[in-house]
């Protein structure tokens, strides 16, 4: 963008906006130019707006549509696909300042809340009234409700209780055009007119901004039991989770592969069998005497399906000690080198061929690729670890992430379990939607964005 | 429509469809008017469309196209808001050929169904791979996976486990132009594209005509413990309903009021309190000694509450018969007359209020109105009953419709909680959605539908 459009937008948005909320610094841009997918590409931003108001953000939007100018919408900035990198010459939106929860409501059980209201602090809100916001992305400390709305984020508790879009009862969202609109409600449940709240719930910022959210809170959960068991070969760590899956109501059930146990271990010497093929934490939350039964059916079920080592606690100290090795994973593969994390889902069935699969593109590419994830949900965070400064590695590297990504497809899996398409997966998306799908994504992005002005060149 | 044009219709359909396909038989086709939305209005079909394939609905897709002839599709009819109700002239498009569940995943923990599958062979299909399929409308015996879907249908184990949205991986869809997409898959999670599958639920065939579904399956949950509690005032009924939300996970949680509770002990004695403002029945199903105590904590609440009577039961007979009297509820009120079933949410806080405000326009409109319903939702069925032969007491069981959805507005709450919004509550989606909303829908109706031939009149 010329030198002369950049100024005729800064001229604009400080006619319509507070003086703190247009910034133009050249580091503070700088700073905002992308989220933690390095290798997505990003412009340089014209402009950083700071709205602290939805009115404001409908006063952005009206800017950027006259003046014909995209517009990327952020958070926390802890997003890892790319969907938060800037357009060149484009403005990029923050929504820090949108950070207030409005309204807890014990009785209704939901929370409203601002975009940039940190997860830690809804769940922080919910608690101060006994109540619990579940979805937990392993950012969950430091991401914004925005961003986990934004890329419908994952996390651990989602194989009990479900991805971030299910925990969202209604939305507040300005279009490109600055208009507002408002889906759901404080219901429950709701059959009155389209599904809008999860159309743009993972919409990465493409079809509109969300600037408030109802979430549906539950009761917290009793303190979870918890399970350690080590897998001879990766069918039947793959068998052990789907029998846990079709029996029992695990709070958690996530995976570790060889290469990871084997980073966590040389990180930190917790006595985990680095000769297994893969470990399995399991919790359940069931309660009371009913959480160690739960647990203890699986522990039956993982040595039903040739566990070499099952032990498990219903201490929740001991627990969260078996919980460090799971907590570790990306640590610990992060000591050993540059990482690419990638993200992908197979049927459940189809765990274990995808990391056969990852075993022998880490073979043929001659990279560590450490496996770790949310079994319970097929979802997979295969994480290449290369040196830096050998480039023909990182060229490797990056041949690996993709040939991944197109193994999950070839399970009938998805290119993204929770992380989002962004920039990053982009290029798979056709891949796996086909010609149709996307072009009713298409569809669906020119009804609402016609200018196509809503961070261009992500997802569609 | 013209004869001729009929004619014209009969003609194309007879081309692409074999024989059996097309019916245009008067007798038939009156059958195939409307569903069991009484008041709602309903056109004449010109023709009956019964295709066995996704390819043959493709073929009367493309033959509406190409005459723009409007396009109802059909379960088995059971509806309750006139969603399937027959376009005059137009073409009916049931679904109930396309019965087949195709795959049973058990170690994948899904299941493949055509749309004209009954509710209850999904459930049996499951049940035989040791597996659940949780959504459970009152017309689970009766009613299609495809209605189901296109209504969003809910029933009594949302409380816990959400509604038909939530149990569904992925679908396959015929759009207005006769072209076929695909949304989301078999894994359980993905954040990969817009969140389409959410939106073709719940459209009541307004945005396409579902062909398949993948419907994910559950572990079958142990036996469940049962609790009835009678309620002096409404509003310790709802207290007992927040209280047991905040603090417990009931898997089911149903609420009578006292008209209810009268006309059920009118139909089978059951030594039900007659005096009560409201009974409440719940459930957990924690299993062994957990659901035990869960019930029990919540029979403590109930008496906190100011519960007047609280019974609770660990077998599984026992809490059938308890549960008798909920299943009567709206039988017992369809033989003291004519009915008209509402359907409508609110806040959970607000349920109280939204009883009295019920019991307030049976009494300025002088009728009967029994209501019952998902308490730990907020969705009630408000039931009004009258004498179909007088014409005064109709028209008063009318407005009495239209003030509850009225009440339920005002408390912030929805239209339809589970029915859909068919022909019957269509004149009142604006008020909850605003114009805003309005528009969005319509956008996004444009877009798929740019001819506006997918169940014209319904939703939008």
């Amino acid at each position: 963008m010329s030198t002369s459009r950049t100024e005729a937008l800064w001229r604009e948005l400080k006619a319509v906006l507070p003086p703190e909320a247009v910034v133009t610094d050249a580091d503070v841009l700088e700073s905002h130019r992308r989220d933690q997918a390095e290798w997505a590409p990003a412009g340089m931003p014209g402009v950083l707006v700071r709205p602290a108001s939805t009115s404001e953000v409908q006063a952005v939007l009206r800017v950027a549509t006259a003046l014909r100018v995209p517009v990327v919408a952020r958070g926390a900035g802890s997003g890892l696909s790319g969907g938060a990198n800037a357009v060149e010459g484009g403005i990029v939106l923050s929504l820090m300042r949108m950070n207030r929860v409005l309204e807890v409501d014990r009785r209704g059980m939901f929370a409203v809340v601002q975009p940039g209201v940190l997860n830690a602090a809804v769940k922080s809100a919910a608690a101060e009234q006994g109540l619990w916001y579940a979805p937990d992305p392993a950012s969950w400390e430091f991401s914004s409700i925005g961003g986990n709305l934004a890329t419908n984020a994952g996390g651990l508790c989602c194989v009990k209780y479900g991805v971030t879009g299910d925990a969202v009862l209604g939305l507040e969202a300005v279009l490109a055009d600055g208009s507002v609109v408002r889906t759901g409600g404080r219901t429950m449940k709701t059959s009155a007119g389209y599904g809008l709240t999860r159309l743009f719930v993972g919409s990465e910022g493409t079809l509109g901004i969300i600037t408030e959210a109802t979430l549906k809170l539950r009761p917290r959960p009793p303190p979870a039991t918890t399970l350690l068991a080590a897998f001879p070969t990766l069918v039947s760590a793959g068998i052990a989770v789907t029998d846990i899956m079709a029996t029992t109501r695990p709070s958690l059930l996530e995976l570790m592969d060889r290469a990871t146990v084997r980073a966590v271990e040389a990180h930190a010497a917790m006595g985990l069998d680095v000769e297994s093929a893969a470990l399995l934490l399991a919790r359940s939350d069931a309660g009371g005497k009913q959480g160690a039964e739960e647990t203890a059916a699986m522990a039956a079920v993982c040595e039903a399906a040739g566990a070499t080592f099952v032990t498990q606690s219903t201490d929740e100290a001991e627990g969260e000690l078996l919980m460090q090795a799971r907590r570790l994973a990306y640590p610990a593969l992060e000591k050993q080198g540059a990482t690419l994390l990638d993200d992908v889902g197979v049927p459940l069935s189809r765990i274990p061929e995808l990391l056969a699969a990852i075993e022998r593109i880490a073979t043929t590419r001659a990279v560590l690729i450490g496996t770790f994830g949310h079994a319970g949900d097929g979802n997979m965070h295969p994480t290449i670890v290369f040196d830096r400064d050998d480039a023909h590695a990182s060229v490797r590297a990056r041949a690996a992430f993709d040939e991944i990504v197109e193994a999950a497809l070839a399970l009938g899996g998805t290119i993204t379990g929770e992380h989002g398409v962004g920039a990053l997966k982009q290029p798979f998306l056709e891949a796996q939607l086909g010609a149709g799908g996307m072009h009713l994504h298409r569809s669906i992005k020119a009804a609402l964005d016609p200018l196509g002005l809503l961070n261009p060149g992500k997802v569609v």
